[in-house]
Formats: structure tokens, sequence, C-alpha cells
């Protein structure tokens, strides 16, 4: 894999000047036809031994592109707030729009090669944190993100030979570090790290280009070639099913049609019950334990099911500084230049804070689906993303927890009519309402897939009966209280 | 001002409850209107004396409305990447959308508070910040931001007795910190610092209101009538002058008009010097001290002028991961429903770092009051707000360059026919270019009136002949290394 370029290619003068002026208005234009397109974002991943000029490349393609619509993301060790949420929430966080490029440095390939190069690497570590890669690049790559991985790779003579260069003059001797020294001597285990990570992580639609760097023409060259094949591909990638996550395959049971729609709480039971629960609640939310949690809320359920009359009585026992509530509809310009999960990855919590969605991610699988806003294979692929979401989140020390509030047709009816005839209330009901209600089953239906597929251990859905507005309450707050009071 | 409030006003239960009941249907019903119609924020900022309540208050605001529909914007101490740009940052990135409400605890008040609550405040200090905050909320509420402030009062004794209640139980007592006691043996000191903080920055579009706090009814009851009262505020507030920034009244003279377009460089002489300059602006960029401060670079200039090709030249010599360049087109949905500096307050560089701007705020007072984007009014302020905004910059150890690269009408004409014929460059070239230079006039009438109002010392502009390119990037080159050699 390394073979050529552990040769040290070099292009003479002659050989790269032409070649130069070529690539350079190919890049550039390949750049601008991108940016009227607005339909793709290019991500590369800058990676490879130290000492192969991966910092000077990174220049250069600022410098043959038009640096403006190039986003140079630089990554160290993960930091403060960082470590709060789940390790590629940066990345997420950082995606540029479509139409634009990002170069990174120090992704999310940095440590897993660290791993790779440990004198006794961790094989399930490794295994896992390719995974995870595999995962996360498959589905950039279906929602329009270009991704072109760059290894730098040359001998250990050139990497020493270039390290004595540079520091034999002032103007450049600052570009090698003392631990860039001590690092040029594992030039061997780095270069199985590197046979190891690309083995397990080059795939057409994320594909691995080494890069021969002992020579600087050399490592333009290519370069600019490996970037200008990305930008040029067409289409969508065909993504090999062992790179992508999968859903559980599993029955779909009507569990919808199975609930207990007469479940009712009296007014006086509710009163004294919401009470205890909620102080249950406060006490939880304010525990030292919970500083190092957080807690993720989803509430779903048809229109008028109560979302917001529940979402009001947990946050009724917690401090106002302590959550964020955010309501989802339509996204907007930012968000449509981004792959479906980046608007919700914006709201990760911190520790010892609670983020609480009224909708969320499961409108791919629910509205989007049955409006028919998105394609079949973008809905079908959304179970398995948002598991694998969810999972980081939960990893990362989120306690997911997901509601279903479900009511009948005659009741959603009833609150309905209700809401049109309440000057205060009215507003609450559109034309989408009553349009949504024609399509009850098909609703349900996706309900009832989507309640299968992702009901998970790590971030259990659970489906409350709603068509008595104080039963629903309470039995959201109980299994808030008892998964917190379980887990803290 | 706070004679009320002293003597601990309390409401009976037979006197709060009907009137709860109308509050929060008030509440409610005013949130919802504002919701639909998007048009304003509503910032709500939390002050006063330390054991009133505050923290309860906000619960209870969160739960009289719609709490998915308010963001709570709690702040502690600056910290971190905060440190590293202006006090005002952080309010500026996290205010919310227009239709939606912010409360705000540990606002910009804070350290005002502080600073006159010591034994011997420091009257330059606290003059200094009160007009800074004046010409912010000024700033906020000309551009569609309601600002009501609310400070929350009680007697000494009834803070004792409030202290001594939580206390008592182990449920509350964790609402008691001993910072607290310790605060309130300070009562005096800090009922005057309210004093002089009301007395500052009391006005009419943001006004201060004194809450009783001592009876929780009361506290309720008048924390919602004033928060219903500035939601039921309509039109553009009348701001008077005295809170208003303003931009130096100057003579206006053509200074595009007097510039000298015949510039030029020879070929040869550039190279060289174009070297040189990378070479001094590598270093600056480099060098230890240039750590503690940070790079804004704004260009503007006509259509064609060749920013593009400038900002090339000065990024060459940096190293890609510590710029960032935010080319600047018609604002999105997102930036539309927040005050026009918005956009750019996000954009603001961390230490050690560089910010480059194509096109900018200036924006403002060029293209939209050109082609009557804006309302007149909203430019003619834009010019003492940008002084201001660029003068926080300055505080926080930003060096702020602007440069406008000048070409002439017959010039820019042979430019944009070369990029209607050049297969690669012609998408660079639209209607709107060619509409542009039809009003030629007016757009030089703006810059120069721009250039007469916003050349500070903390912020120069520096005006660059551009008909040839080679000498407009060495003149941008030169400014540049100049600057910082002399700053660093």
């Amino acid at each position: 894999m390394f073979a050529e370029a552990e040769a040290d290619p070099s292009l003479s003068k002659e050989e790269f000047k032409p070649l130069e002026a070529k690539l350079r208005v190919a890049l550039l234009n390949a750049q601008y036809q991108r940016l009227q397109k607005a339909d793709k974002t290019l991500l590369v991943v800058i990676a490879g031994i130290d000492g192969a000029g991966k910092g000077a490349t990174v220049n250069l393609l600022n410098e043959w592109m038009d640096p403006r619509h190039i986003k140079t993301l630089a990554y160290g060790p993960r930091e403060g707030a960082e470590l709060e949420r789940p390790p590629f929430w940066r990345y997420w966080n950082d995606l540029p729009p479509k139409g634009s490029t990002g170069i990174v440095f120090g992704s999310w390939y940095a440590p897993l090669v660290l791993e790779a190069t440990r004198k006794r690497p961790d094989q399930n570590s490794i295994e896992a944190q390719a995974a995870a890669i595999r995962h996360f690049e498959a589905m950039l790559a279906s929602e329009g993100v270009q991704i072109v991985k760059l290894w730098f790779h040359l001998s250990a003579q050139a990497q020493k030979a270039r390290a004595e260069r540079l520091l034999a003059s002032p103007e450049t001797s600052w570009q090698v570090s003392p631990i860039d020294l001590k690092v040029y001597k594992k030039y061997d285990r780095i270069c199985n790290a590197g046979q190891v990570v690309l083995n397990l992580t080059d795939s057409g639609h994320a594909p691995w280009v080494v890069i021969p760097s002992a020579d600087e023409d050399m490592r333009a060259a290519r370069t600019a070639e490996a970037v200008l094949a990305a930008m040029r591909q067409r289409g969508v990638p065909r993504i090999p099913s062992a790179f992508v996550a999968h859903a559980r395959s599993t029955r779909i049971v009507d569990r919808l049609g199975a609930l207990d729609y007469d479940a009712k709480v009296d007014k006086d039971d509710y009163e004294s019950e919401l009470g205890l629960l909620q102080g249950r609640l406060a006490r939880a939310a304010r525990s030292k334990k919970f500083q190092d949690r957080s807690l993720v809320l989803v509430f779903e359920g048809q229109d008028a099911a109560g979302k917001g009359g529940a979402i009001r009585r947990v946050t009724h026992a917690l401090d106002a500084r302590q959550f964020d509530i955010t309501p989802v509809s339509a996204p907007n310009s930012e968000e449509l230049a981004r792959p479906y999960l980046w608007r919700f990855w914006r709201h990760v919590p911190r520790h010892g804070r609670i983020a609480i969605f009224d909708r969320s991610w499961y409108g791919r699988v629910l509205v989007e689906r049955v409006e028919k806003l998105t394609a079949p294979a973008n809905w079908r692929r959304a179970y398995a993303e948002i598991n694998d979401f969810e999972g980081q989140l939960a990893a990362s020390g989120a306690m997911v927890l997901k509601f279903w509030l479900a009511v009948t047709p005659d009741v959603q009816l009833e609150r309905f009519k209700e809401r049109e005839s309440s000057p205060f209330k009215n507003f609450k009901i559109t034309a989408d309402d009553w349009r949504n209600r024609d399509k009850w089953k098909d609703y349900a239906a996706a309900a009832n897939e989507m309640l299968a597929r992702t009901d998970v251990a790590h971030a259990p859905w659970h489906l409350v009966s709603a068509n008595d507005k104080r039963y629903a309450r309470l039995q959201v707050l109980r299994h808030i209280v008892e998964a917190m009071e379980d887990q803290l």
C-alpha cells in the first residue's frame, strides 16, 4: 500500500510546471462549479506520517483554490465542553455547508491512529473506532458530503533528511518540534498503524489516497489530483452494506393499536402524585451525580396529543437555567445545507444539563416519510443512523428517553375543535393538522415501524396512552424519575 | 426608587388568585401572538439583590408561559475563549430569534453592579460600562429587540428572614450558599449600587422595573405585569439621542475621486517585493506576541476591484489553520431573525487567529443603502454602531484593518468583459454586477461618506488604488505588515 510512496518518487521541474498550471485551473474550475450547484460538501481529511509536509500541503490547497470557500478545520485533543459530548460532536458542529470545502486536520482518525501506534494496541478499541468511523462517513456520504482522505507518506530516510533541512535554517526550524524528533523514531510503528487504519476504513465513497511526500512537487501534484478526482465524482455514491449501520430487523407489531386508551387518573390522585414525582425529579436533577451526566428527552406523538403540556409538567420541577427546549419544525436554509442530523447535534447538552426536544430527529421517519419530503432510501437508512446517534449520546453520559404520546382519532378531533373555538389556541391548529389527520393510518404505520426499529436499551421508547392528559403527564414524569433514580 | 419595595408589600391570597389567572392567560396569549408575528425578540434581564428569589421567578415565567419558546441564558464570569473576545460577544452570540423570549441571568449588568458595589468604586469604569450598555441596548432596541430589566428588591429584614426560612429545611437549604450570607452583610452597598446602575441605564426603550420581592405572590404578579407590558409595547421605540452612539460629524470629501489611479508596479519589482512582504507577514503572524492578539481584515471595493486576488496574496503567507475567510452575501433566515451585526459577531476571532471578511458589515451603508434594502434610519445610525463594534474588537486585542480597493469605471468594464468571455470566470459576473455599475455615482457617494465617518484610529481605512492589481496587492500587504510590526 505504501510501496510506491516508500520509494520517494519525485517530479522534475520540467514535468511539474505544465502539470501545475493544468491542475490549478482545473481545481479552481471544479471548485466554482461546485459552489454554483451547491449540492455537495467536500471534506479533505489530512493524515499520515509526521514530517511529511501535511501543513504545507494544506496551505498549498488554500493557495491553488479560492480560499474564501474553504474552511480549514484543525483539532487537538478534546477539551472543556467537548469532553462532555460524544467525540464526533465537534466534527458535526463544524460541518461546512454544501458548495464549500472543508480540510480536516486532527480529524476523527487521530485517536484511531494513536491507538494503532501503541506498543500493544487494544484491538477491540481499534475495531470499535473503525466501525464508528465507517458509520459516520457512510452517513455523510449518503447525505451529500464527499470525502477524500489523504495519507502522506515517505521513507524513513526522507523523513530524517527533511527534518535536518528544516532545522538547518532559523526561518524553518520552528516547523520541527522536539516531539516530532521523538516520533520519527517510531517510524515503523506509524507505518504499521497506517496500514491497519487504511485497511479498516478505505471505501469507494470515502477513499484513502496515499500521497508520496518526499518530493514537494510530487506531493503537490498528487494531492491536487486526488482532490480533483473527488470533486469531479458525480451522483450518489454506492455504499457497501458492510459500512452502513443496520437497524435490527424485527417484526413490526401494532403497538399503537394495542394500547389501553381508557387509562385515566382522577383529579385528586393526580395532584398529589404530580407533586411527589416533581419533587423526586427536582432532587435527581440537582443531585451531585447528575453533574456528570446529561438528559435528553424526546417528545413525539399525534398532533394535539399533549406534548406541550407534558413538557411543562417536567420543566416545572427543573431550574430554568439547566434545561433547553428545542421545538422542531421544517429545517431552515442553514440546516438544509447540511446532513439531516446536523441540526440536532447542535443541541446536544453538556453534562448537568437537560435537552428537551418537542418533535425531533424522528421527523425523518414520520412526517418526511409520510409526506414524501425525502426519498425512501433516506428514511429507510435513518433508523440505523438514529440508533447510532443515540448510542453516541448514551456513551457520552446522556440518558436518552423517548416518549410517544398516543391519542385516538376521536379525542384528537375533540381537541382540534376545542382549539379552533378558543381565541387563544386557534393559531395552534392549521390546515396541516387536518391534512395529517386524513393520513392517520399512514402515520400510525410509520410510528409502529419506528417504535419497532428504534426502541433500544440505551434509548428506550415509552408509549404513553394520552387520551387522558393527567394520566399521560404522570406516566411521562414517572418514567423520567425512575430512569434517573435508577442510573444516578 | 426602591421606597415601595423596601416596604415589602404583599398580596393576600384573595387578591392574588384572580390576578394570577388573568395574568397567565394574558402572558400566554401575548407570547403566542408574538410567535406568530415573529417581528420582535423579547429580552428579560434579571438583576437585583441576592436572596430576592430571582431564580424562582425565572422558573415561574417558564411555567406561566410556554417554555418551548423561552431561552434561559445564564452567565457566570467570562472564561476560556470568552476572554479572548469582547465582553458583549457571548450575549450577541446567544441572541434568540425574533418571535422568542430570552431571560438573561448574569447579564451585561453583572460586572457593572459588581464594580458599583465595591468599597471604592472606580467612577470612570462605571461611566464607561454604563455608556457601553446604553449603546448596546439602544442598538438592540432599534433592531427589533424589546428589553425589560427587572430589579428584584426587598428590605434587609425580609432578606434575612427568607434566608433563615430556606436554611431551616434540608429541601431548600441548598438555595442559600455561604457566599450569599456574606453578601447579605453588604445590603446597603448593594442598594446604593442598584440606585447608581438604574439611574445610569434606565430608558423608555429598555426600562428598569423594580419588583418588590419579599412576598412571593407580589413578586410573581409584578414580574408578570412588567413582562406583559413589554410584550404589548408596539411600534419602534423612540430612543433618546443620549443613549445612541454618534458617528463624528465630518466633512465628506471625495476621497475616491482624489485617488491616483495611475499608480502601478512592474512585474519584477512586484515579485521581489511580494516575497519580502509575505515573509514579514509570515513572521508576524507566527510571532509569540500575536498569540495575545488577533487580526480582523475587511475587504470592500467595487465589483471586480480584485478583493479575492488580494486576499489570496495575504493568505499565502499564513498557516491555513490560523485564518478563516467569511464571504458576505445576502443574509439567510437565521441572520434575518436577529439584529444586523449578529452575523458578524459570530465570526469574531480568538487570539492568535485571523478573520478575513470579503465584504462585511459595511454592506449596511453601501449596498443596503444604495439599493434601498433597509430604511434610511437604519443605515444612518449604522456608522456609529459599526464604530462601536470595531472599538470593542480593538479593545479586546484585535487589530482591525479595512481596505477599500478602488478601480475606475473603464477598468471595471474591461474586467467585466474579460470575466464574461472566460469560460471559468463567467459565473462571477451577474445581472447584479451590471446593475450596480449603473449606480456607480451612488455607490461612490456612499463609499465616500463611509470612509469619512468610519475611518478611526483603532480601525483605519486604507483606500487602495486598484486599477493595477499588482500595486493594490502590495499596498494591502504593506499596510498589514506595518500595522502588525508596529503593534506587536
